[in-house]
């Protein structure tokens, strides 16, 4: 076994300290990787305070994972030791479903392997995250990532990157289209460089006029008070695409006002809570509300490669893993630009 | 002008009675056709009784119109005096905007002119439905009729036939494709004939055992009780599709449950209040709950030639128009199978 020094909250009340925990000896599909940034998620938090009802503890978060690769086992063909690499959301799924046939891993119909707070496919074993100074994973599930970006700021795109980058591919955001990015954080600042990256004419709509210089500088076109009702008034109809990044309550039927016909509102955020939704709100102009969750593997490998073409990271804080818990508390507060990521050499 | 008799409300309270009126002289793009029958949508009793806030008294209800050409304007070519000819939900719109231009009248974005309880495009002059004995139409808004198919059973296609047709035809439900049709009336007896026509294995999702053998009588291929959790657990993630024609309130959740990844939900019955959605129900799968409402002029012709073609009318009930308000209330209990007519010999 392979001794791995990490971060792990040993119950939801306890918070994340130091701990150390084994990890499998490679097998012959297996890649060795040192990590040495991992991003900090919303979900993290989540996780760490039990608040889905779904923790297991000792719990290692962190699914926004790079460093580079230090064993491989005997039958991996796809990275040799010294590549960067990195690993998100995912280690691995049943392989078979007709989803996973068709690179759908997040949808796994038998039930993927998430790289923490998650069972390996024996439905027995833990999994711990990126919290941690090392990681196993099967090959399948390892990315290639480019040396052409700043490591620190790639993380981010393991989890953030791709849960935004996926459904505006999916639904096929393109020039000519307007979109609308609802929420400007971890996830909405990704969906703001990928709209723009598309060839969409790109919106911020926000609650707050102090994130109007925040968004043009990150490629916004326009700007939209959300609680000013002459500027909302004035997007009525407007939007193709809506990508809602917010993961507070809020009123869909409002933002559905936004789209034009045949337009789509795109959930990626959660709010805890169910929301009210008018059936009248979507009849009117053939509209749909949907939900889009991360993307997978193949799809990942390709929004890699893209933002290494189109140089696009993540904006980033890096923070040492001793002020993680003071980074969480910052987030809960949405004061952060735009994403954590620890710097794992401050664990050893 | 023409003089015209009618079934008229006088206000939200008054009930309907026969009240005379005048529609306008034939232009030279207009229409006149006798109406032989007029189909009864559940949208009547709402506008007739002002549940909707938006009713115009006095109101000539009824937008399921079928009849023979009597009076054809100077330009009209596509009609000739003694030709089967039919009206739906629409009688103009602005023909100018983007939807209008793509055939898309349902969707007109400066506001199409509903056939009863709307104003035509002067925006000031009230248009009168189809419980009368004839009716003036811009020739772009009326419809060819096949004499191949029984006439009164006809008159429904006009609205339930179209609000199913229009959402099963976007999206592209066909061979191989699983759809559940959520609720058995007027609307969703229509969606079942059409599923089936289209290829595609059909359910009819009922709380209620009873509506059985009159789902398999009409093609469904199954028949889930969705009050029976054992029932609805072998459907879970099993849809491509679930058109749903309810106007009570439900939980969109359950049904979305049902849906395998990428599947759509449709909303043609709108529920008088909101209905609460979890994001959680749309993520993990890329599911969406859509929209849709009638359908533009071509594709209602194009629906009522494949009915022509496949031999498809909606299953009704004949009536007098001197009962019209013993149908309301028997529709009020779901006591139709599936559509009231009125035979408009009756008003003379």
């Amino acid at each position: 076994m392979i001794i791995t020094k990490g971060y792990a909250a040993q119950n939801e009340e306890s918070g994340l300290a130091p701990w150390d925990f084994q990890r499998r000896e490679l097998g012959a599909h297996d890649v060795q990787f040192d990590i040495t940034f991992c991003g900090v998620c919303h979900s993290d938090i989540h996780q760490v305070r039990g608040e889905w009802g779904n923790s297991m503890y000792p719990m290692v978060p962190g699914h926004e994972i790079v460093g580079r690769v230090v064993a491989v086992g005997s039958e991996v063909h796809k990275f040799t030791v010294g590549d960067l690499a990195g690993t998100g959301c995912l280690v691995d799924s049943c392989r078979v479903c007709e989803n996973c046939q068709r690179g759908l891993e997040q949808y796994c119909i038998k039930g993927n392997t998430q790289t923490y707070n998650g069972l390996e496919q024996d439905k027995k074993t833990p999994t711990y995250g990126g919290y941690s100074n090392t990681i196993v994973v099967h090959e399948d599930f390892v990315l290639h990532i480019s040396d052409k970006l700043d490591l620190a700021a790639t993380a981010p795109l393991l989890c953030a990157g791709i849960t935004t980058y996926s459904p505006l591919r999916h639904w096929g955001v393109d020039k000519g289209h307007k979109l609308a990015v609802v929420g400007l954080g971890g996830l909405g600042h990704m969906g703001v460089k990928f709209g723009v990256a598309f060839g969409a004419e790109v919106t911020v709509l926000s609650t707050s006029p102090a994130k109007e210089e925040d968004a043009r500088k990150l490629g916004a076109h326009k700007f939209v008070v959300t609680s000013d009702p002459a500027q909302l008034e004035s997007v009525k109809g407007y939007y193709d695409f809506i990508l809602d990044t917010v993961s507070a309550e809020h009123d869909y039927n409002v933002y559905l006002s936004l789209l034009k016909t045949d337009g789509v509102h795109i959930c990626v955020g959660a709010p805890p809570t169910p929301s009210a939704l008018q059936a009248f709100s979507l009849i009117p102009g053939r509209k749909s509300i949907a939900g889009s969750s991360i993307g997978g593997l193949p799809e990942t490998q390709e929004m890699l490669d893209f933002c290494a073409e189109h140089n696009i990271v993540s904006d980033i804080e890096l923070i040492p893993i001793q002020d993680i818990e003071q980074a969480y508390e910052r987030m809960l507060k949405g004061d952060v630009r735009y994403r954590f990521v620890i710097d794992m050499a401050t664990l050893l």
